[in-house]
């Protein structure tokens, strides 16, 4: 049976530069448009043309998409015609294949924000819809707080629907604007609307996350036979996000009874970079990714209970509703004093290292993570320091090089102008072999700004160690995060440390001390160690 | 019309531990029931006694709760009797009102993973029920994998149900362990379990959020019949989490059809520290809240479009699906506007500091908050440093002494016996008035511990500030918090420090800065300059 084709419509571009604290740069869009074009939605929103200089100049220099190409913009205002309406204009000039006009269908908010009347309102959908029709362009209507319009004054907001219907409109966007609307009432409103008149191949959803349902109103609707679903990439947007693609994506196309009778622009080839997608989006607002998001997430198909780990093993169906890989994404089962012996030898076969069941150093190496857990170290996060505690103990780590001694100077004092200016001074002493080597730095970045004391005993640590220095030139550290482990006085630091290096590779290293640049130094002394080893270097 | 009852079933302290890189030590499992206790929901899951430390050690010493304290643990295994099973007795003697047995309900499962018969299996779980009715306590059966085991066989799933209900568990809670089900699928299924003889309220629900659809199925399942919801706060839980309590909670209390049909255990009152109960529970777990978390995330009602944010002035409801102060949240609007500047006076005032309307020093008290929470500041949770910024530009804070610099050595070496050995020493420069003051410290504890650099800082900063040392004298710091707010090379670290005095007052102040002593300086700074401006002391 042939499929049926669903429309992924994102608004990533337009409704998730809404989201608190996110403000795209031109390239960041041309960035983000291309992600999407590459994962196959059908339709990229990308801003409104006039709202703002950032929109208006990306318009003008957007890529070449496969994707539909859309301008967002508003009905015309009262009084006007739509060919002399200037901020209609403005988006019509952007030359979009597609434009699409959001209108009130609430009775309040039309008398109320607008301050027209009911019937100019709905003069303002049908010339505005049919102007873009005229001109060539397919046209969406987006029906602005349609549930709430409709719980309001029913015959109203279905009226309104009906204008941008019979004006040509393309699609008609249901949109529950203020997100409040649950799914359960959802699906019953979009079923009264195609038995109103209005057909589900000319319908779109578009919900925002408030009640932490967006995802099932929207599948709920698609359910009904609305037939263009939009979303945001990650659920960016206003307040709560937007409906997530992020999920729906895969639910659509790896889950029943969606699978069998829907086709969208995302083949199942191209589902493989939706992990990527998703995570380049993070990097380009400069978010930490969610761990927990679905499919997605790095903790999406982490297996942390005991139980469940010797089971994956076994069989990952037993505790993974998909497979991983399907989206990008990896299975990961992490180290805790949950975990049994064989999640730790199928942990230690992911990092190259075989271990015979019922090896003795088994016992010893879960006493020794458990016994540093209970010090405040955390290895669910720093994979690359639970292999180093593993190999030692496997004796599988050489001796590189020994830390004799460090000193780090942190330093804060008025200059001649009476600036407050701030410095520190690293000095780290190693020996490799029989040579003792001094290396001294400061925390000065490019531009001159202080980093502090950790970032000057990195820069240190990094700079001579001998035979093994080319090895490590490579490297840096692309994170840092810092948690107190207990409160008051008796704070005990632990410092998580993400480093990278020239392969792309990257890997945690965790350290704890009641002093934090003492941790931070662990975690460091742990990354080189771990990129020496995993680079073959030969002990000194 | 009398209300029916839904009962509340929480298990952030046991399915909530298997988040990745979430170990809750026994004190703050007790702090977390504490706040679990106070919001109200009908059960505490607390963990699995016998299966680690920490759990065992939490149940010896769990505290008083409304809520119906519940043990979990698993069905007895196959060979033996359940009064025979050590595992079954270590959960049975924490003692707890209520136990919760998980056993398998997928004949695939109990073939494959438990390596027993079908027929053992129920008796495994007709045993074990009985065993805890038996000991007079509140039975639960937690039926794994229910909905993935009745789409492989549907009648022996329905049999593992019956064998509980007959042998008198409470409830039978139907759990979607992979999180795979869809609302839809898992309606349909929920609906014939009723259909079949388990009557809905004897019926629970636990799903998981790796479609991003947990809360939806959840209510799904409630609008079917099922009485008991299960799920944590801030959604934590394996994988993608569980379902999640901080969103459903405040659905079921205020939104139809649940709103007019349903009582839980939570309040409309209690529903106000919803918010607090969320934000604390990252607190203790060091998580920074999801700012686009339903109800209770910072940007939950957060109106950024300028069109939204007048529309709002007018009437709250135009882009607000609740009253966010039914929740305990509040409405975010940008700062420059009128409601900004009430806010800020009523603040202002909360801490005894009057201002009259419309004095243009609010104007620029605000913009200079939002400037430094552009750099990183946070003033939600440090008062005592908004004050002083306020105080600052409204000319009342009095100047009380200079740190003109300091200089902190942190140091590592190998001592005489070739043993590691760390120190920090802190030397701060002050003057008060005319008076130069120079104080030295060092960073060891009591017991000789090294404390960090931090901790000399601080006690050389506290060491003689002149006229104003006997106020200080009685100033404590009770706990120390670290964030980086950027990742990578350009992170930036906000410490917030709480401090206490003899008289039991508690204040937070705030420190930035990319090195992180430089920030916790900051910090000590404010913290020590509020004691002062409190104490009502004068400018030397």
């Amino acid at each position: 049976m042939a499929k049926e084709r669903l429309y992924l419509y994102d608004t990533t571009l337009r409704d998730g530069q809404q989201t608190q604290g996110v403000q795209f740069s031109t390239h960041e869009k041309r960035q983000i448009a291309e992600l999407l074009d590459a994962l196959g939605v059908d339709y990229i929103e990308g801003g409104w043309p006039g709202a703002n200089p950032t929109d208006s100049e990306f318009f003008d220099t957007r890529p070449e998409t496969r994707a539909t190409f859309t301008a967002f913009g508003m009905t015309k205002r009262a009084g006007r015609s739509a060919g002399n309406d200037d901020v209609l204009a403005a988006v019509m000039n952007a030359d979009t294949p597609a434009v699409c006009l959001v209108g009130k269908t609430h009775d309040f908010h039309v008398t109320a924000a607008l301050g027209v009347t009911l019937a100019e309102n709905l003069e303002n959908i049908a010339a505005s819809v049919a102007h873009v029709v005229a001109q060539g362009r397919e046209a969406l209507f987006d029906a602005e707080h349609f549930f709430d319009g409709w719980k309001a004054n029913r015959d109203y907001a279905l009226d309104c629907l009906q204008a941008a219907y019979e004006a040509g409109a393309r699609w008609i966007v249901l949109c529950d604007t203020n997100g409040g609307t649950l799914p359960g009432e959802l699906r019953a409103i979009v079923r009264e609307v195609i038995v109103a008149g209005i057909p589900g191949d000319r319908l779109g959803i578009h919900c925002h996350n408030d009640t932490e349902t967006a995802v099932a109103a929207s599948l709920a609707a698609v359910e009904e036979g609305v037939r263009q679903v939009q979303g945001t990439l990650n659920g960016l947007g206003e307040r709560c996000g937007n409906a997530n693609l992020t999920a729906l994506i895969p639910t659509l196309l790896l889950k029943e009874p969606y699978a069998s009778r829907f086709e969208t622009g995302v083949s199942r080839d191209s589902l493989h970079g939706l992990t990527r997608a998703s995570r380049m989006l993070d990097d380009i607002l400069n978010r930490v990714p969610l761990r927990a998001a679905a499919y997605v997430g790095a903790s999406a198909f982490a297996h942390k209970a005991g139980l469940h780990a010797s089971a994956i093993l076994k069989d990952p169906t037993t505790y993974e509703h998909i497979d991983p890989t399907l989206v990008g994404n990896e299975r990961i089962i992490p180290m805790s004093n949950q975990a049994g012996q064989s999640n730790l030898r199928a942990r230690l076969a992911a990092a190259g290292i075989e271990v015979a069941p019922k090896d003795p150093a088994l016992g010893r190496i879960l006493d020794r993570i458990k016994d540093r857990e209970d010090q405040g170290y955390a290895y669910d996060g720093a994979q690359a320091s639970f292999e180093l505690v593993a190999r030692e103990e496997l004796g599988l780590l050489p001796k590189f090089f020994e830390v004799k001694r460090y000193r780090v100077t942190v330093e804060r004092r008025k200059n001649k102008r009476n600036q407050t200016v701030s410095l520190s001074e690293a000095v780290v002493v190693v020996k490799v072999g029989d040579r003792k080597m001094l290396s001294v730095s400061e925390s000065l970045d490019e531009s001159g700004s202080d980093r502090g004391p950790v970032n000057a005993l990195a820069k240190a640590l990094g700079k001579d160690l001998g035979p093994y220095q080319a090895m490590i030139d490579d490297m840096r550290l692309v994170d840092f995060k810092v948690r107190i482990t207990q409160g008051g006085t008796e704070a005990v630091t632990r410092v998580i440390i993400d480093s990278e290096d020239g392969q792309g590779r990257r890997w945690s290293t965790v350290g704890v001390s009641p002093n934090i640049v003492d941790a931070s130094f662990e975690a460091l002394l742990d990354a080189i160690t771990w990129k020496l080893v995993r680079d073959g270097a030969q002990a000194a």
